[in-house]
């Protein structure tokens, strides 16, 4: 499976949609999907403050997602795009499920761990390695992030200046 | 928090039923529970093959219930026990759910990473550590995924024997 540089556009763009979706109801803005044989059979975005739940994260329910529509845990074959770089918890999903591919969109300094703190994904210790693109249509996704991030100091600070007055 | 021996024992009881109930449907028995104010508030068991979902380890769906119970993604003054030592997937789980205290049962030398591949959980780069205790009740967490594996190779060798036949 390889990819044109104008497939792995398209399919970020999804992912960036699905970043939206986060984005509108307040999420923090991160979206994946997951492509086998030219179509999406996963998507997914952050809800964790809306589920209240600590593993709702985009990839993880796209990996969910991905397994039900291929009835199987493994996901062999397919690729994942995700806007934001993997925290450890879905750099492990990604191993789990075996996915070979993974691009991504911006780089996490905080808890990336396909590339930037550490790449679990080419550690050969694990039963599964999986292929690493970074940077992909990074501008884009990282300007989601800092708009959204922006957004909530200046509202905090806006706050803060009434509860002043 | 502070957990005496005995309660230590009780709770990773509490995880090695859980394995159990993984067992008995023919599932690698890996068991967790919960714990908080000396009350098991989230229950897991691997069911990989069943739900054919690559994320639903022991761990996970034992954070996904205790979210759920506390109606909140911090699982903060919890404490989790779990027979077989973390993946990277279940670490990151427990880095994003802020639970602060991790026993384990057995070692994993193949996926391993509160300890033994390496350690996620102290790994301070991350905005969360967690204190991690293994080797709790280590041969009988140990004891029950020796004698399932066993088992498959031995009706592995029946099948192949017949089919000689």
């Amino acid at each position: 499976m390889s990819e044109t540089q104008q497939e792995i556009d398209q399919w970020m763009q999804a992912a960036i949609d699905e970043a939206n979706q986060a984005r509108i109801i307040g999420e923090v803005p991160i979206g994946a999907v997951i492509v086998k044989d030219g179509q999406i059979i996963g998507r997914g975005h952050n809800i964790r403050e809306h589920a209240q739940d600590a593993t709702f994260h985009a990839e993880i329910l796209a990996i969910q997602e991905a397994c039900m529509v291929e009835k199987s845990w493994r996901l062999e074959d397919t690729a994942i795009y995700v806007t934001l770089e993997p925290c450890p918890m879905c750099a492990g999903a990604i191993i789990n499920s075996r996915i070979p591919k993974v691009y991504f969109g911006a780089s996490d300094p905080k808890a990336g761990v396909t590339g930037t703190l550490m790449n679990l994904l080419t550690d050969k210790r694990f039963n599964h390695q999986a292929e690493v693109v970074g940077g992909v249509r990074e501008a884009e996704c990282a300007s989601l992030l800092q708009t959204f991030f922006r957004k909530i100091r200046e509202n905090r600070r806006k706050k803060k200046k009434m509860a002043g007055n």
